[in-house]
């Protein structure tokens, strides 16, 4: 019998024996590890904070005590510790979600996936159990990649002016997903070369009261520190040194490879499926190679994802041109549209779920300001990811900020086309939607993109499809589909997400009675309702095809796909049956 | 002659004697408080940095030096200095925005007016000189209240990392909008007590340099400083201590009121027009207190705008039930939802403007742990203001997020009704569009929002007109005017501005062939457009009126009424138009 075998509930970590405690965390990794070696997933942080999460079961009392994690990527020890070890299992490994997830545990209370929350969250606990005069330790576990994040310094800064309980967890490995950036790493750093004594204190800026452990990944430590603050009356930092891949040799010296990671060999480290060929990010690598070349003044930002876009390749023969900005997503869109004003040529990479936290900054800083940015969006479709990554709401939010370019290229000929255009201009801001279907070729028809241009890639009559951007190939298959049963429908590449061309709108009614819309995303707000509401005056139907205004929790693609009507076996239904209605 | 007679560029203010200097600060001071006790206008910012703005001109070389200002609310002396003084005279007043613009001069560089945003967009055009080798001081100047905004902290980061010429002019007048608000305060209070040398720094944490001065609006003081670090090669932080409000006593007496003030009497420091009577902010005060009665765990949260919505008046009753968290958006939102998840019930006061730096949080916080917090939005209509604070964005936003009950209420009761249901449930959060157009009485016929309910006010045939929110008045101006013409319209109150009442929609298709839609804001993401998208495939029309998405500079809100057929006479023209054409 493993100690794992006795561990059910926090309780039972309460019982056990130093040395049991020390195997059980072995044991926690070995399933960490076994689960995440074969279907992929955050490796390095859960191995950082192994000794940490059991150190502080053993010390609280949770769920009365409440344990907030940020970004919640490291709480597979938590999940096992807390009656879930069966999703490390054979067979079960889908039985949980990847973060904290109130469905799942009452020892979770919040469903996070994007950083730098957990602080504002616990503050957010906190006042909630003084007004309702209850004592719980709420306890708040940060990253220090996290911490570089707007929201987590405003968090730092109330809770600066707090008078009760809290306690907040600085998980120090020194790492963010990529390398950390900003000056205040270097205090970091001098705090841990200083045992917490350092000249200058980040923490202590802050108004806060801070305590520093290097030991981060010594149970025996951790429980000592942790007994110390339990039912402290102010907030606290704990400032704790761990070691980022802890105990599996590969991750540790590949922290960002390992930060998140698909099915590996265990043995070696090694991927089992390793890309190749062409893509659209190798494009776009290529692309800046060129142009750097050619003397454009370019430079590549992104906020803490430099891999998600091949960009360390970019940094390393570049690295002048390079700016990792850390989780600081705000500050790359308003730092790039200035440096996009003052005559440099700025591309911007945002994965899309994470741009959201820049929406301001879109329109205030680099829309109002016309600022002639390129900002290149990832992942704004349709997918089967988690609640927190979810990028269908894409073209919903990009899409009606006024002054903004915002084009969905279908090949890579017009991806290429689209960016000559933008680097050649300085008037506006533009917007790229990397197409996720696959690397299609097909020509570009258009080399100015100042004006929105439908382009007709068939002429036909009765039925119009205007697809867009990676499901263009939709419309080609609906188009085949309906001539088999007679009609010789309209094919349409609209690669124009915001902005109507409403000429050509208007001259599809005269021959055309229904116009049919194809987007991969929410449909409120994006693509099709602006045709719909544009053609409302018109003696012609519309269908709009996209997803609902929902969150999914790791639906597979299929399933949504059918759900939304957005194959093409059920969007050829739906047409025929609105055309016999007529 | 004055002094001010002979300035009409940078150049002029470098010749003049430090007595001429300082009657120049005198002359600027009579100007900006001729000027805003007429129109209105911020007060106590502008005062509090006039001679720091003389010395800024005094010693850079403006504009190849770059003054990059945050929010810009305080650039009346730098725009007296940089030929736009005329702005300052009677009958010119409007001829300057009153916020920083390129186009109105070369010494602009940024169009501004939200908070925290100079010290990254200063970073930007530092990192293209460097790029471009070039040659230029870049100050950004910040004041203390946008130094706890999120995107300040992640420049000040990044700053911390930068290699070249950046000068950061911290002004620190002790005050944000309100008072300040977290522990970061308590540390500048320090460096203030201690002439810059308190044990801990909060900029020096960053790892920037750092210099501070007592003496904020001292000409001579500020020059030597300023030539002090002129040319200097990397980033460094200038603490200058200014008094808000600084020479006009009213303002020096009560800072927050005259941060931005309404016309004023400028010998008593009174407003000119006292609002008086009954208004949905004073429903709002009342029922707050009435619930607080009750022993609802009820708490008031704002991020530094407490004057917009009276909450001083609440904070004076209920002190521990009042939170502002300075300027700092994405706070309030993590913040108040989690207090929602924990059982407390926060009201969360936004102006829309704002709100925008919330979104992510919106999302990813609130709307998918679908924290039962209520959300009061002000300001989301379309209006008259500058282009930094456009409201008429507000639905196409925040209507598009899932999970988010988003309402328009017409009147008070209806007002008083939705906050009774959203106190009551625990399911979900609520947005509330706070009425615009002055306090109108209208029963509610609803007193559960739960489900999507539009309200037939008048059945008729034909034409359908469904008038949201505080543009309600304008359908029954329609509908009587359609009268008029022998067409007996059906009026709708939809009220709900992103859940479609399909059934209804679904029936109004039977004896209607005309569908209109309006809304107070922009179209394009609205209520109209899903309205339009639904009925696509019904034989019937819709017309969605509303606004364009565009931004727009001070125009007024007639001539946007116009420009948007939004007056009840166009759009019964463009209603005409359509039913001829069927």
């Amino acid at each position: 019998m493993t100690v794992l075998d006795k561990v059910n509930e926090p309780a039972d970590v309460k019982n056990l024996t130093h040395d049991e405690l020390i195997e059980l965390s072995q044991e926690i990794r070995a399933a960490v590890l076994h689960k995440v070696s074969i279907v992929g997933g955050h490796v390095g942080p859960n191995l950082g904070v192994t000794e940490l999460t059991i150190a502080l079961h053993k010390v609280f009392n949770s769920p009365v005590d409440k344990f907030i994690w940020d970004v919640s990527h490291q709480t597979y020890p938590h999940k096992i510790l807390t009656g879930r070890k069966i999703g490390f299992t054979d067979g079960h490994f889908h039985d949980i979600t990847p973060y904290t997830s109130q469905e799942e545990s009452v020892h979770d209370f919040f469903t996070v996936g994007h950083t730098s929350t957990s602080i504002a969250n616990a503050l957010g606990y906190a006042q909630a159990r003084d007004l309702a005069a209850k004592k719980e330790n709420i306890v708040a576990v940060i990253g220090d990649g996290s911490i570089s994040g707007g929201l987590a310094m405003e968090a730092l800064n109330n809770a600066g002016d707090f008078k009760g309980n809290l306690i907040i967890v600085f998980n120090d490995n020194q790492m963010s997903i990529a390398e950390n950036h900003g000056g205040l790493y270097r205090n970091l750093a001098e705090l841990r070369a200083t045992n917490g004594q350092a000249e200058n204190n980040f923490f202590k800026a802050f108004g806060l009261d801070y305590k520093y452990l290097e030991e981060g990944n010594d149970i025996e430590a951790l429980t000592a520190l942790f007994e110390e603050v339990k039912d402290i009356d102010h907030p606290i930092v704990l400032h704790i040194h761990t070691q980022k891949g802890r105990g599996y040799e590969p991750a540790v010296e590949n922290k960002e490879a390992f930060h998140w990671h698909v099915p590996f060999d265990l043995a070696t480290g090694q991927s089992k499926n390793q890309p190749s060929g062409e893509t659209y990010t190798s494009i776009m690598l290529d692309y800046m190679d060129k142009k750097i070349a050619e003397g454009l003044p370019l430079v590549a930002i992104n906020a803490a994802i430099p891999g998600i876009f091949g960009l360390k390749q970019f940094a390393a023969k570049h690295p002048e041109r390079y700016i990792d900005a850390g989780i600081a997503e705000q500050y790359t869109i308003t730092f790039g549209g200035a440096m996009a004003a003052a005559g440099a040529r700025p591309i911007i990479f945002h994965n899309s779920t994470f741009l959201q936290r820049a929406y301001d900054q879109l329109w205030h800083d680099v829309a109002i300001n016309k600022e002639p940015a390129i900002i290149i969006v990832k992942g704004g479709v349709i997918s089967g990811s988690d609640k927190t990554h979810q990028g269908s709401s894409a073209m919903t939010w990009i899409s009606n900020i006024p002054n903004l370019k915002y084009l969905a290229p279908t090949s890579g000929e017009e991806f290429t086309a689209i960016l000559d255009w933008a680097l050649a201009q300085h008037e506006q801001p533009v917007v790229i939607q990397m197409p996720e279907h696959g690397l299609e070729s097909r020509a570009s028809l258009l080399t100015d993109f100042t004006q929105s241009s439908y382009q007709m890639t068939k002429m036909g009559e009765k039925v119009a499809i205007l697809a867009l951007g990676g499901l263009y190939s939709h419309g080609e298959k609906i188009a085949a589909a309906l001539a088999e049963k007679g009609i010789n429908a309209t094919l349409v590449n609209p690669l124009f997400i915001n902005d109507l061309d409403k000429d050509f709108l208007d001259n599809l009614t005269e021959n055309h009675q229904l116009i049919v819309t194809i987007e991969d995303g929410i449909l409120d707000g994006g693509f099709g309702q602006k045709v719909a509401s544009f053609l409302g005056r018109y003696d012609v139907k519309v269908l709009n095809f996209g997803a609902e205004r929902e969150f999914n929790d790791s639906v597979p693609v299929a399933e949504l796909y059918d759900r939304y009507h957005l194959t093409p076996e059920l969007m050829v239904a739906d047409i025929l049956q609105v055309l016999a209605k007529k």
